[in-house]
């Protein structure tokens, strides 16, 4: 198999892969264009490298879950795997950039990727703060740390986000929702003044917004062209006209999996073709009638 | 610039690159070598391909705040901006694809990516959880939807997350913290009935977690093998061993940033170095003064 192999992918925990006889640098001598990705819970080196790891440890001990939630409120998890599925992403890049240098070079290499060291490097801007300021970020429940308004909002009949990323969005808000004496007010001027006094601004906002509905307001402040956005549940995700435009749902040619949806590909390529639907999976079993 | 690029990389909306005479068909005659990447809120097909988004918007309308949070809680974001940075990893994976098939074609192409669909892509089993049984995937506060014991707990002092992801770990946590009992209920016997139980559980669990500390539950725990961690905050995240033997915080040769903290780079490579400090930015001012 690793004869005509581009990249071996493992998660076992540093070690596994060595004593079942597949170390990097044994293989490496035998297979010189095998690219080998290694994903494991905290990476091949550092004290904590043998210990194990899920999806929840990471999110943890990698701070995702200290800034998710509401103030004083349960620790929250982040609904989706996202320890796992970004320290797919990362090797995903690892894997690809490997092979683009094994191009230029002749020559495979190794990639290390840590569940916790992907988490580190998607704290993004709470690091930011935390090194400019030596504040703890913390959880803020549905509100941006720094940019206001940008959060959930109550309607009449639920809730909705509002996204108003610059004074020019803010004032065209006022407007819309018919409160344009709120963009007047000196404590919510500029941004830093409308992020220090997010609460009553929430309020105010919610006074106007409260009533109508959700439906009503998105189409308002659509038509405005001011970033807004419905809360989906997973059913309305999987049935929105854009989702489904851009095949972002895809089911599989397998007749034993009829029905069943999955995600498609997000990364569109002007050359490739993007199927809506997925081959088979191989069939163990099937295989083993055929060869007897 | 063009001339020398090999990538070019825009988040316009579909439409303002033409405008201002970078269009993907004129640059792609006049460069064929230059790889071009367009990340967009909702991508450039589709019925809501001229609508702004942030990263708010996409949390919103690409369902990972339907399932963040707890049950009948406020609405909850993601505490990092995955609407962003999802798009932006994906996008990674799309331009090393396309170098590494230019280096085989000779030819570049355009990369499409919507943070819409970045964040369907994430969902992983919520969607098959919906489209397998019919039920809408809801907000479960700290736990795994199909795991357990696989969450926060509280000991005594605060909380710290436990992911007992089979049966042989659950029989192992319940001996390590002196209530072996707990494993041997009927109610408890698989994954399948944990989860159904898992209120209870959870409850019985933590009786025996509230006698002790979280570091003593950390330490004894993690002397077992079980996977465990704290729930860290930034600034715990920063200062932890294992993040900085991995070189996961490194700092600026910038003297007017010093003592800036940044994350690192998580795709450690076997040929390359992996620098614990970045070079500064390109000033535009010293640049103006120098040419005068």
């Amino acid at each position: 198999l690793l004869t005509d192999a581009d990249v071996l992918v493992e998660n076992f925990r540093p070690g596994a892969m060595a004593r079942l006889g597949y170390a990097w640098d044994h293989l490496h001598a035998r297979f010189p264009r095998l690219v080998y990705a290694a994903v494991s819970g905290f990476g091949h080196t550092g004290p904590l490298a043998s210990r194990p790891a899920y999806d929840m440890v990471v999110q943890a001990m990698g701070g995702v879950m200290s800034i998710t939630g509401h103030p004083d409120g349960p620790p929250t998890r982040v609904g989706t795997s996202i320890g796992d599925v970004t320290a797919g992403l990362f090797t995903a890049i690892g894997i690809c950039s490997a092979l683009y240098d094994r191009e230029r070079t002749g020559e495979a290499t190794m990639i290390d990727v840590a569940m916790l060291d992907c988490q580190v490097a998607i704290l993004e801007n709470a690091i930011a703060r935390y090194t400019a300021t030596g504040t703890v970020p913390a959880r803020l429940g549905a509100r941006h740390p720094s940019i206001t308004p940008f959060s959930a909002f109550a309607a009449s009949d639920g809730h909705f986000v509002i996204a108003a990323g610059n004074d020019a969005l803010f004032r065209r808000l006022c407007r819309v929702i018919g409160a344009p004496e709120i963009a007047d007010e000196p404590r919510f001027r500029t941004n830093a003044l409308r992020t220090e006094h997010h609460a009553e601004l929430q309020g105010a906002l919610e006074n106007a917004l409260r009533r109508e509905t959700v439906a009503t307001w998105l189409q308002r402040l659509g038509a405005a062209d001011l970033p807004c956005g419905a809360i989906n549940d997973v059913a309305a995700v999987l049935a929105h006209p854009q989702v489904r435009a851009r095949n972002m749902v895809v089911t599989t040619d397998d007749e034993r999996l009829a029905g069943i949806e999955m995600a498609g590909n997000p990364i569109k390529n002007s050359r490739y073709p993007d199927p809506s639907t997925r081959g088979p999976v191989p069939d163990l079993m099937a295989r083993d009638e055929s060869t007897t």
